[in-house]
């Protein structure tokens, strides 16, 4: 299995059975292209994963609806960039179905089978009329090359200062899978909300069930192991399609595990793109969180870490400061026992059973200046891992968000 | 009854029974008072709150047994600042019992009717004998007016920029009941951890459990309605000591009330002199949060807002961005029905009903610029009110928390 990020030259492993388009509908305020469609000709099978925001935009109430209604199957998604399509009340759910029904129309398919995306702005009313002037242009775009590919990838971006994208390729027997995904974020967005959305395409044959479940699996150790700055948006969604096209069946002989494996391959780079875009990171953190008794307490330990204001700070000052670790890992809510706890910076331990233990600052320091670094915190608890990825945070992170836009 | 805060020029009102010392021992890098006591020579009844953190230094499980040990009776309490004795394990609880040993030994007293308290850098060894060095001074220099209070004040201060001292006064029959406290705390501080601090004083006479009740109800409403930055110190202590020395019974006719509303009114006000000395904070929030099904959740709902980075950099910037204060509420975890959420900055309404709601963008942008201001949140689940006190996130924050010190 071979996997790619964005920035190597190897081209994109790209699944059959997918089109790519993208136009610019004008809702960006910068004029760049804003609105992109992905169209599986046959349909596709699909599964998906949406914010636990209780304030949920339109299009996610709305894409939650099409999935019920037409059990797990999808034709097209349409995202646009520019609007988040939230706290827009009656009109933004009106907005979010015209445009399902206006794509459905011009793909001769009910509008069920198209699944709604928006990024950016919030509680400003949506404007339909332009996404439906530019559906014609949008629909005639259509290809299925790598250029379609980064065009769509380019324009569901917002803030990102980099396009994110993945894939990998696995055999079975004489066939070929192929897993490729397509990610925007960074953080919450300026000027108002933010969002992660995440689409994921291959070409295996699975049904909607057997999607869900590799998709949970798949987020759980990804897009559910990283926080930027703690925030979760009204529009987060990762959603999965499979075509079917390459002629393996997911529950063929060797497939699933691959699959599997492919999938988290794939989600596991996006995530880490998606903190390394981080607003004004400086520095990707690998927090390795040892010794835990389960994946549960693993995960709210290295959350209650990588939300400090205190530790996140600290790594903006390359700051080996293992006290707020330390400090964090006891605020958490898990019943944890100080006197067990280790934390390990690079290769130097800088605690030792909640103490602090000799270490050479200087060199501890100048590993911290590093773009990025893996810190490690044991628990003495239990044989559970979990790897964490997270950013510092910076003056550039206060003032990306504190600038006054209006 | 009347309040008063540190910067008024009326005199403190300070309870009979209490004697303050404060002296130089070097345990602050600054050279400045670093060591202070408070002593009540006929003794106190006492009450307590500490960290929830499980992590917490030693002077807290030492107070907590000594507590324990006397059910709640108190003599004197020793407090050092520029040494936290956190993380120091058997040598850090071995200092504390020296302390309090050494201190009980001057005033002839069990060791256990001493408290000892610390704030300051965590994970160094513990300078028992710099503290040890000067008590004969610190027992010498002690004073019952209001010099002594203020030096008292300011020996504890770490990263204040301010002391913090507040006094109210009740009268019963023709006897008067004086409550006074002193803090110390300014979001977590650099270069290590944290740490607030609250003593507070009374001349009533009451017994333990009448002033654990008094003192958790007044907690509640003051110190766990502040957040700074979110963190959680391994050394955050309330302490509450009563001389008995006014002769005014807690059970009597028309005390407990007045003593309820007094403690109350002190706690706010310390509470609120944390958070306006928060670290690189611009702006104090009051932030109402109104129709609430109770105060459990119109605390979870405030603190998700008060500790979004993305809220409290627009604060930052005086940027009126309601989505953030919605998309905070939403993912607070209380089952919120965004459709019956209003906010209002100040006077004007923002968001009614989860959407925009019009209104004068440029005057919302001046009046956030006010040195304090107040913000409203209605959830329509039920008459539950909760105001909770905070401050913005700003690059000042940053700089202080990510300077390396070392």
């Amino acid at each position: 299995m071979s996997t790619q990020g964005p920035n190597e030259e190897n081209p994109l492993h790209i699944p059959q059975g997918f089109r790519f388009a993208s136009t610019t509908a004008g809702i960006k305020a910068s004029g760049r292209a804003d609105l992109a469609l992905v169209e599986a000709p046959l349909g596709a099978s699909a599964a998906a994963v949406f914010t636990k925001n209780r304030v949920v935009a339109a299009p996610v109430t709305v894409g939650r609806a099409n999935l019920r209604r037409t059990k797990g199957r999808v034709r097209a998604v349409l995202v646009n960039a520019g609007n988040a399509n939230c706290a827009t009340g009656a009109q933004g759910l009106e907005a979010s179905k015209t445009s399902c029904k206006a794509l459905g129309g011009a793909l001769e398919v009910a509008p069920e089978f198209v699944i709604p995306s928006s990024t950016g702005i919030i509680g400003v009313p949506f404007p339909t009329e332009k996404l439906v002037t530019a559906l014609p242009a949008l629909v005639a775009a259509r290809a299925s090359g790598e250029t379609a590919v980064r065009e769509f990838a380019k324009a569901i971006m917002t803030t990102d200062t980099q396009q994110k994208t993945a894939s990998a390729e696995f055999a079975v027997g004489k066939k070929t899978v192929a897993v490729m995904g397509v990610a925007k974020g960074s953080g919450m967005i300026h000027p108002n909300l933010a969002t992660m959305l995440v689409y994921v395409f291959t070409d295996i044959d699975a049904s909607p069930v057997e999607l869900q479940g590799a998709l949970k699996q798949a987020v759980d150790q990804s897009f559910n192991c990283i926080s930027v700055d703690g925030d979760t948006s009204t529009n987060d969604t990762v959603l999965l399609l499979a075509s079917g096209a390459s002629g393996v069946k997911h529950g063929q002989r060797g497939a699933e595990k691959a699959f599997a494996a492919a999938l988290q391959e794939v989600c596991a780079s996006l995530a880490e793109q998606i903190v390394r875009d981080g607003e004004g990171a400086q520095h990707l953190v690998r927090l390795h969180i040892e010794q835990a008794k389960n994946v549960t307490e693993a995960r709210t330990i290295a959350r209650s870490i990588a939300n400090s204001p205190l530790v996140k700070t600290a790594w903006a000052g390359a700051d080996p400061n293992w006290g707020r670790i330390l400090s964090s890992v006891g605020k958490s809510g898990v019943a944890v026992d100080p006197a067990k706890i280790n934390v390990h910076i690079g290769e130097q331990q800088v605690c030792k059973g909640g103490m602090a233990y000799p270490f050479d600052e200087q060199s501890a320091h100048a590993y911290l200046k590093q773009r990025e670094y893996d810190i490690r915190v044991e628990l003495g608890r239990g044989k559970t891992k979990l790897t964490f990825l997270t950013c510092d945070l910076t003056t550039e992170y206060v003032h990306i968000n504190a600038d006054y836009s209006t």
